[in-house]
């Protein structure tokens, strides 16, 4: 049985994240893969309470140092409990997040050096990287109005400084540019059905590449 | 004003770490110096929420890199809000368990690597070591004597295998050889007094030398 894919969707608020990472979980499962639908930080009891501290009131104001080593954290404990065990098995993963996000937000966000977190990444990590990274990407001021459409979000927005999300989103764009192989940018400010399509056309793509593949191939 | 001095209590269970803890904060108070008695994994509010994972029944069965990661998430926390402030104002601090409890019970307690470890006590720490560790040494036989003589704890050691705090007592004086310069092993199977001689030996040593420095060293 051949190893199953790791999946990831990224980008910044308000780019439609959710509604793309179900079409993407029915998407593969027509193809006949099993799907195991996660996010981080988080996807397992233990590094769901981890992100409670990431979130909760017990985190403010703690070190950024700290922040990152309980996202690696977190990470390990679903890497090691739900993504490599899936994949082993031959399912696919589907997850909301992922390494990226940590560069984008703590990296870029916080200013962060790339060093330390890519010291982290190689411990927890070793070798492994998505199969193919989906980037939504729209212009910040979108994302912002389409938060303040749902209601209750904007004030949260306004605290935040504009610089952070933009920091953000040149930073996703850049890991794009720097790992062409996994990424996929897809332009986010369209209809989602618009959306939709272009994932459908990438994911066609990389069923029908595993498909060619021999059975027992060399891919670990 | 001089920079403090970070003192950590070290050893296995039943050693006597508690009574001694408080007995070197007195001396260093009689020294004349303010001191922080602090533990880890712990120290401040977040870093107890941590430790709460660790202990608590979230973290049963949690992968061992896991646990490496929350650790050191913990040490940073409380060296970003503890230890490097009282240190930089000239504070002395006095810390029940540091990364040698690390290096014992996750490293040769639990078979990890002590390369993973380095690589995460250097990323959290850099340059920073105790100025003097204090190992409390006795027979694991003993400590588990002592400890079952407070009631109620010996069936927690019974479960334990016996070889893991073998392990721990080995790797601790393994530490002590490799870092003679800070490490002072106490025999800890005498009385409560002979051991807290002892100490004070050690103590008024390092007081001396502390004296005998020029206001303005050249020690960071």
């Amino acid at each position: 049985m051949s190893q199953g894919r790791f999946i990831t969707l990224e980008g910044g608020e308000g780019v439609g994240k959710s509604t793309q990472l179900a079409y993407v979980r029915e998407l593969v499962e027509s193809f006949g893969h099993r799907v195991v639908a996660t996010r981080e930080p988080g996807g397992t009891p233990l590094a769901e309470s981890i992100r409670g501290l990431l979130k909760g009131e017990a985190g403010e104001g703690m070190d950024a140092d700290t922040e990152l080593l309980l996202v690696f954290a977190a990470r390990n404990e679903h890497l090691a409990k739900v993504v490599r065990p899936a994949l082993a098995r031959g399912d696919w993963v589907v997850c909301d997040r992922f390494t990226d996000a940590t560069y984008a937000y703590q990296g870029m966000g916080r200013g962060l050096a790339s060093a330390r977190i890519e010291s982290l990444e190689h411990w927890v990590q070793g070798e492994l990287q998505p199969d193919l990274t989906l980037l939504l990407d729209a212009p910040v001021e979108l994302g912002f109005e389409r938060v303040a459409g749902r209601g209750g979000g904007y004030d949260r927005f306004e605290r935040e400084a504009r610089d952070f999300f933009e920091r953000v989103r040149e930073a996703y764009l850049h890991r794009a540019m720097a790992f062409p192989a996994r990424f996929r940018v897809i332009d986010a400010a369209r209809s989602p059905a618009l959306v939709s399509a272009d994932i459908h056309e990438v994911l066609l793509a990389l069923h029908a590449a595993v498909r060619a593949e021999p059975e027992e191939g060399d891919r670990v």
